[in-house]
This record gives C-alpha cells, structure tokens and sequence, in this order.
C-alpha cells in the first residue's frame, strides 16, 4: 500500500441474498485518531471490496463491518506519485503540491472499442502530450459512433430495461483496467457520468436508477487518484433530465464521494454555473476562447475548454477546425489563464460506412493531425514556467467583463485623454459586448512578475510594443507557435520594447525574468 | 448637361457684403411641373454657383434669386451613367435600377497629401477592385498620419480660430477634383464628414459652426452623384460631442441634401442605430462579422461592415490581420448578405518615422497586400450572380437572433427530436448568445432559388452536405476563395448533395441554378 494510490481490500463473503448493490459492506480507516467510513462493493463471484485512498503515509487501521466483518492493519508508504489534482484557486495542483496544467484530449467512447483498437490507442496515448482524457462510462450512439461494447454494465432484466442493481463485473473490471493503464501514463481520466447521445437506454434511466448506478460507481472508482468527475456531456442537451435532477446528480456525486475529486459539468451551448459549490472548475463547450478571462474572473475557478471544437476533416463546423486552429485554442487559453482539451476528427472521406470508421474522438486509434506535436511544445513551455499563468491585469478586451463599478473605478483612474474612449463602452448593449469580446481580446499572460506571455493569435504585426516592469530585466523571445521555434530577440530589456515580428499569424512573445 | 450628372450653373455678381456662407442664391428647377429649390454658394473672386442633379432627362427650366438673378432652361440628355446609389429594402441599387455592391477600401486622409501621391493612390485605385472609398473632408491626425493639408477648408480668425463662414475655396475645389476623378473610375465616395482624431480643432468646432459647415458642404457636394454621408468615423469615441450633437447632425444632413444621398454613421464600440428614420444603412466597425445577419435581421437595411481590421503589420491588432483573414471578412459578409470594406495598413518595420511613412489606409499610394486580388475574384463571382445575396433561411446560428417569440414558433415546427435541443437556446443569457454568435455562424447566402452560396470560412471539412431545392436542378461548384480556383463538382444536382472538398481552409460551396 501507498500514500496517493488505491488501497484495496478484498474479501470472501456470502452470496448477496438481494440486490448486489444493496449488499452492505463498509470500512473504516484510521490513522491518528482520524477516521474515514468509505463503503465497499460485492464484487461477484463472492468476493466484496473495499477500495480506499490514503491521503498520507503511515499506518492505517481498518474495521470492516456488514455481509463481511475483518480488522487490520496497513502501512501506506511513502507516496511514489502526486496524488490527485485538486483545484487550488483558478489553478490545478496535485495533492503534493505540484503544479498540473492540463492538456486534455477526447476520446468518448475509448472503453467500449475492442481490445486491438484500445492497446493502439494506449500506445498513441505514450507518445502524446495529452495528461488528461474525456471518456464516458456509458457507450455512445452518435454519427461516426454506433458499435456496441462488449459488455454494458448493467444486467437485462426479462423486458429489456436495465437492471442498476445488477452490474456487470465485466464491464467495470475491463473499465477499470483503462483507468489503471492511463494513470500509470500519468493520464487523468476526465469521466463523463451521463450523456445524451444513446439508444440503450441510459440516459433515460430513473433518476432513482441513475443514483443507484453513482452509488455503485464511486464505490468501485472513487479510491483511483487519476479521477474527475464530469456529470454530463452536454447536459443542456439531454431531452431526459430536467436541471432539478441534474442538481440532485451534483449533490450526490460530492456526497457519495469520499474524497472530493475535481467536479464538473459540461455544456452544450449553456454553461453550467461553476460558482455552484460542488463544482470545482468550468468545463466549457465553447468556441471563442476570450470567454476563459471572463469566466476566470466570474467564477474564481479554473476554467477548461474542455470542447471547442477537433481538427479534423468531418461535415460538422464542430469536427472541421485546421490544426492551426486547434493549437491557437490552446495558446488562447493558457494566454488567459485557462487551459483546453484537444480533440481529433478525421474521416477518410471516401468511406461508404462512417459508423464503422475509427474517428479519434470516438473511438481513439493513431492521431494523424498537425496539432499534437505543436501541443506537446507548449506544454514544455508551460511547463518550464515558474508558475501558473494568470491573465495580464489591463488588458483591454478585459474591460468588457468589468461590473458597472469597476468600469466607473476604471474610468476614474484613466488618464484623461482616454475617459472619452472607456465612457463609450459603457453605452454597449450585451449584445455588443458578446461580440467585441470575441473579437478584441488581447492574449496576455503573466507568471507574477517573473514571465509575461503575450499571445498574437492571427494578429500579423511585424513590431509589437510590449510593457515589462522596470524593476526587472527579462529575456524577450520571439515564438512561432506553428513552426515551434524560440528566438531571442533581447537581454536584459525592461520598460517598454518594440518587438520585431515576422507580421505572420501564430506568433507569440515571452519575457521571463533575468536572475 | 446630363441625367444622373451635377449640373453647375455659375455666375457672376457682387462679392458678399456679409460673410461668404451668408451669401443668398437659390435656384429653382422645373421639369413637366415638377419644382425643386436648390442653394449655391458663393464661389469667390465674384462668382456664384448653383450645382444641381437632374433626376431625369428631359428640359428643365430654372430661375436663379438672391444675389444674382436669372432665368434659362436646359436639356437633360438621357443618362450615360447610372446614377446615384440608393439603399433598396437590404441592398444597394444605382437609380436606374443596376444593382450596385459595395466592394470598399478606406484612405481617410486621401485628400489631405500631395499631388504626386494623390496620383500614385488614382493609379492603384484605377486597378484595384474597390467601388467605394472612405475618406475624411476633415484632416487626420493619427498615429501614422500627422500631416497638414496644403489647404484648410476654412480661413483662421486672427485668435487661431477657424471661420467658418468662409471657406478655404482652394481647399474645397481641391477636393471637389477627388470626388469627380473618383467617380470617373466608377468611385462612391463615402464621405466621413467629422472624425474624432484632431489637432487643428475641427472636431471640436461649436455646433453652430458643424451646421454652418454642413449647410456649406451640402452646398458644393450634394449634387454629386457619388457621394454618401458618413455622418462620422468612430463617432462614439469622439469626447467632444454629446448624443443630440449627433443626432442633430443626423437630421441637419437629411434636411441638407436635397437628393437624399445615403447616410450612416460609423462606430468604434456602441453601434449608431440604423433604424433612424433618416439613416439608409448600417456602416459598422465590428470584428466578428456574423453581426452582419443579426443586424439586418434587426434593421431590414443594408449592412456595411465599413471596418473589421485592416490587412498589415502594425502594432496595432486592427492593423495587423492577414490578407486570408481580410478575404474572409468579405466572404462571410457577403454570404450572409451585407457588404465589407477592406483596409491595408503595411508600414516598414525599420521606419524610425512612422508619422511620415505611407500607410494606404491613411494617405493612399500602393497596395501590397494578398487581399485586394482575391476581392476582385468575389467581385466578379458576386456579379455575376442573377442578383444580390441574402442569408439562407433556417440557418443554425441565425437561431441566436430569434425573439423569445420566434424561438417559441420554430421549437413548435422544429422535428420533436430537435425541440430539447432547441429549447436548450431559450436558457441562453445575452453574453453567451453573443459569444455563441461570433462561433457558430454558419456563412450561407442565397439568390433566391437561383444560387446558393456556402461559405466554408475557416472550416475544413473535406466532405460537406448542402440541401438544395429538388424542384430545379444546379451545377455545383468548388471554390478554393484563396487560390481563386472554380472546380465543378456536380452538374444537374437537387437535393441534398454531399460536396466532397480539400479539407482546408477559405472553401467556398456556389450551386447555381441551370436553365
């Protein structure tokens, strides 16, 4: 046993004489007079497990109570790994402190392909920059998507609807393996509880069997560090559930959790209120990335482009961005102090049979796009940083997210020769904001003051004035985010430089202090 | 004399006991009945002129009062040219009746350089695809642009104040010589009559003096037939004028002009609202170009997007978009039915003077940029199309701009299978609706039934579904809008159609009716 990593124990028991998910079995783990009740699950053929996560090293006790009783006692060594990330401000840390930058992909369906399809995909995953994954528990039935897995996780009962009270130990065991394989890869799993796109029946369950179905799953799942939870693919678009049951989903997922992993719930076109006290970070479905510096602001929160649309080649806007589009998002977000999920939708478009085409955002298999590569450099990038980056206080299109008062503080403080000019903005409609928001964003970064990152998007300067603390002096490197090259332009600058850019799109400029 | 074409009827006779502008002359015209009064102005060095547009060909009889008295007729011979542009329902149409489209670049301070350059921009206007100009009767002083005018329109009092009531005649013949040179070359000018970046001090002038300047003005140009008012550039980042200001110089324009040139009013945030009774247009400056739908939707009046950033390499984000992104703009204009305006702001790098260098949007001289070639590719696409373009109806983004009311009858219409999907709009908060406007667009015109228009903008599908109507059948074309390059794909389709594409960027889809 480890600090940081599943602690489970497993024991023989009788047969449940009712419903397996009503069997009862609960442990209770202490270490210096502190105590954590988590509860366990019948694992078929006898067996009963009791999964638990020590948050620290040293010596546990146990009392197993229920179909089972036991007493024992553990040593959790030291961790080997982070721990779980945890959002800690508008940021992402792991347990231990280090800092995670998220640089997911997405793969809805990646635990219902055969057996050949995922060990491709696994093995594309090793050499990929993506540290996070969006997958379902449930199979998908969407365009490009129709196979059936190889086991559901529930029974049939005689009339053909699921039994929740009876999983299939297939199903989970074999889910359980991809958690395991991606954590080991250092993956977290970005877990989407419930989605709309269906035709077996899941996402039109009761919402009694959807909590009966969460109760068993955190049981099973809760304990493995590489978990967050997503409670919905494009909850706004599920016809089946009315919002009263996806608040009551909210609150039982924290609940049945033990230990609070990262909490989400991903939109189709109306955002989830991330300010909501369960959830610990937006997950946005959006395609203009200036949203991240006004959801940061609103929220308080980390926020992911957790979808904002896949390179690739499909019929759809939403499957059809160029892999320079899917790299800027990427530099968009991080710029303002988010973060964004990668997908991949290329289709050979001579295929007569879509729904049996191996579509990377379904269904995973090799990635063929130009992003990646240019994804895995930024995150070096980031990486290297001293620290999280933060949006740069000032910034112009930032004025369209300030309340009414902030504005007339704003205005307050402006020289003079500009009052005229912040005056005018406050006349916009919020219609006009929304559209000068999308369009007059400026993406710049800042690591306190020992990094500054300006992004230029499309932006085709050829010099760019950029403003550094005078009590300092940074090294100034030109970036060409497409062609991944790093150049200094200068040492020791401060105050005000004009950069020399080559006036191409997807350049970018940073400035990290000199020691 | 000639239909559609200023007549100037000029005499001699005393000079002004008063100030020149309050100098008395009316001419009033009559054809087959019909009277209108029009004002001249004084001239200088003795001579009076009354400039007046016959409508239509035909004799006219006049009779001149005031300072100088007369009395004559004339022939109106029939029009060679088409006359002025009106603004008919949401598009643009000259008097005759030919369509006219908008193909616009801006060189604010055109009139305001030397003679040799002025020569150079006539040069590059003569080959360039551009049918309309924005430019400035007042001088501009701006970053990059700081230069006095050889003339001033109006002589300084002995304080360093400007009399306007009298006029700098030089200055105004002057001008008056760009106007005709430009309507030669078949030119609308749209004419920015106050700008907010001053240094002489006519953008501060009392409002008696902008009336008097007005009154003046309409005197020499409103008889020119390729003219349109702007009533400002920018108007609301102009700190020394009020709203009535505005809307006084909006009616004092109207009431000016005796034929009833087009009139707007150009914004740098807040947009002016062109549903005004005497505003024809909208002339907007907005980045995000599916604003176009929205506000045609809104105002049932032709849009200009008369700014969205210019193709450079300037500092500045709104001077510094490629020639891909400058092409685009008009495309996704034109496809969901309004008009763009191009713009190039390319200054070397290197210049240690910026305030002197040439920068085309500003002063004029050559065009270097990518854009300019391609918009005349549309241009000529656009017309030849059987007529001008309109959004396709039951477009998916055009959602966004549904009244409750309207949303409420479409759901009622819509497949059931689609109502949750769209009932999941109505939740939309103004600030996502505008963020989801500036993404989800999908650019789609058409002629009505006789050309479809899909523009793919920066989506790069490689195969792509279109619905055409299975009452006619179409030939459909491939256009790269880049590489200029026109490829059929189908002949004699109808139906739906599944276009195959290159699976880049700046596609266009154009299927047009057979006969």
């Amino acid at each position: 046993m480890r600090q940081y990593e599943m602690a489970e124990l497993s024991f023989r028991g009788p047969e449940p004489k009712g419903a397996p998910t009503d069997a009862e079995i609960t442990g209770t783990f202490a270490k210096d007079g502190v105590e954590k009740t988590v509860p366990g699950f019948y694992a078929g053929d006898g067996t009963y497990k009791i999964r638990f996560y020590p948050e620290e090293a040293g010596t546990y006790t146990y009392k197993v109570t229920g179909e089972v009783t036991a007493e024992g006692s553990f040593i959790a060594e030291k961790a080997a790994g982070h721990g779980m990330v945890k959002a800690v401000g508008t940021h992402f840390e792991y347990e231990d402190g280090t800092p995670f930058y998220p640089f997911g992909t997405t793969i809805y369906a990646l635990a219902h392909q055969t057996k050949d399809l995922m060990a491709e995909t696994m093995e594309t995953l090793k050499k990929a920059p993506f540290n996070k994954v969006r997958m379902c528990v449930f199979p998908k039935d969407y365009r490009y998507n129709k196979n059936d897995p190889a086991f559901f996780p529930f029974a049939k009962r005689e009339d053909g609807s699921w039994d929740v009270t009876h999983p299939d130990c297939r199903f989970w065991d074999a889910f359980e393996e991809k958690i395991t394989a991606l954590g080991s890869m250092g993956i977290e799993v970005d877990l989407i509880l419930f989605h709309p796109y269906d035709r077996w029946g899941f996402a039109s369950m009761s919402q009694q069997d959807n909590l009966i179905y969460l109760s068993y799953l955190m049981k099973r799942f809760a304990a493995y560090p590489n978990i967050w939870w997503s409670l919905s693919n494009e909850y706004d678009f599920t016809p089946t559930k009315t919002l009263e049951d996806w608040e009551e989903i909210e609150k039982a997922v924290h609940d049945l959790d033990p230990y609070h992993h990262l909490e989400s719930c991903h939109n189709g076109f109306h955002y989830w209120d991330a300010t909501r006290k369960d959830i610990t970070h937006s997950s946005l479905q959006v395609k203009s990335l200036p949203v991240v510096a006004h959801e940061r602001a609103r929220t308080g929160k980390p926020v992911m482009i957790d979808e904002c649309s896949y390179e690739g080649n499909l019929n759809e806007s939403w499957g059809a961005i160029s892999g320079e589009e899917m790299t800027a998002h990427f530099w968009q977000a991080i710029a303002l102090g988010g973060y964004c999920t990668h997908g991949e939708t290329f289709l050979d478009p001579d295929t007569k049979d879509e729904d049996s085409a191996v579509v990377f955002w379904a269904k995973g298999g090799k990635l063929i796009g130009k992003s990646p590569e240019r994804i895995a450099w930024l995150r070096n990038i980031v990486e290297s940083l001293p620290g999280p980056i933060d949006p740069q206080t000032g910034g112009f299109g930032n004025l369209f997210d300030l309340s009414s008062e902030e504005m007339d503080d704003f205005i307050d403080k402006a020289p003079k020769q500009h009052k005229f000019f912040f005056n005018s903005m406050k006349r916009l409609t919020e219609y006009e904001k929304g559209i000068l928001r999308a369009g007059e964003y400026t993406y710049a970064g800042q690591v306190g003051e020992k990094a500054y990152l300006w992004y230029l998007y499309r932006q085709t300067s050829a010099r760019y004035e950029i403003l550094l603390p005078e009590t300092h002096t940074y090294k100034v490197e030109v970036l060409d985010t497409w062609e991944m090259t790093r150049t200094t332009f200068a040492e020791h600058a401060s105050g005000s430089v004009l950069v020399r850019l080559p006036g191409k799109e997807y350049m970018a400029i940073l400035a990290t202090i000199e020691a």
